[in-house]
């Protein structure tokens, strides 16, 4: 198979300048807002989204170069499996994260709980419904 | 910015063949085991993975060839702006899915509650923890 080429929707507005400045986890920002700009093209698709309280951003760690297959986390120093981890660096440099969506205004969206990125590109969004989400035993 | 390229890191065995088999969500196929099977090259990121009971699938609508801004869902007959739905004609057709993780097995995955068609490409797999996810008020 050959590769997946996909194209950014849009791009966030975050107040994260630099990597250094990223909270380990978006529960960790629950304060913090940035605005995602969905193009123009991509508008009409945001219809409806405002029925939702929360959204499910997926999106593509543009700073992020190379991967490691065994990577260091915030929390220790044993190194573990990437995929076992949320590091921006693995094979395919895609994160997801659930943000509160405060409000649509055009094709801008206004979200709280942002962990990513300034000019981070969006690849899609989802509405995030809670009930759909499996209980853990 | 020119696109972006990704690879799947593996592919799903599962027991829909075809798409009109696949559940509305994955929580109505709560007892549908399938099969990832990430490439050999990968498989170190695996490592520590079996700490977690449940894990996040990005994967990649591989049926999907064109999409639709606005559209139907399986529930109601009024069209919908796609990024309020979970419809795989989406402008970049990537998919993100929560399921039990039973059992890893060198690059073999036992997974249940799915609703990914057979041959799905895996793009990506995280650790679910739902403490990290916010608490709808």
């Amino acid at each position: 198979m050959s590769g997946i080429i996909l194209k950014p929707i849009g791009f966030i507005s975050s107040p994260f300048k630099r990597l250094e400045e990223i909270p380990p986890q978006s529960t960790h920002a629950k304060d913090k807002t940035a605005i995602i700009e969905i193009m123009e093209e991509y508008k009409e698709g945001l219809k409806d989204l405002d029925n939702y309280s929360h959204i499910i951003v997926q999106f593509y760690f543009h700073k992020s170069k190379d991967y490691d297959l065994m990577t260091t986390t915030p929390w220790s120093k044993e190194k573990k499996g990437v995929f076992a981890t949320r590091s921006p660096r693995r094979p395919n440099p895609v994160g997801v994260t659930i943000v509160k969506l405060k409000s649509i205004d055009g094709c801008k969206l206004e979200i709280q709980g942002v962990d990513m990125l300034d000019q981070t590109p969006v690849l899609d969004i989802k509405p995030y419904v809670a009930s759909l989400n499996p209980v853990i035993e």
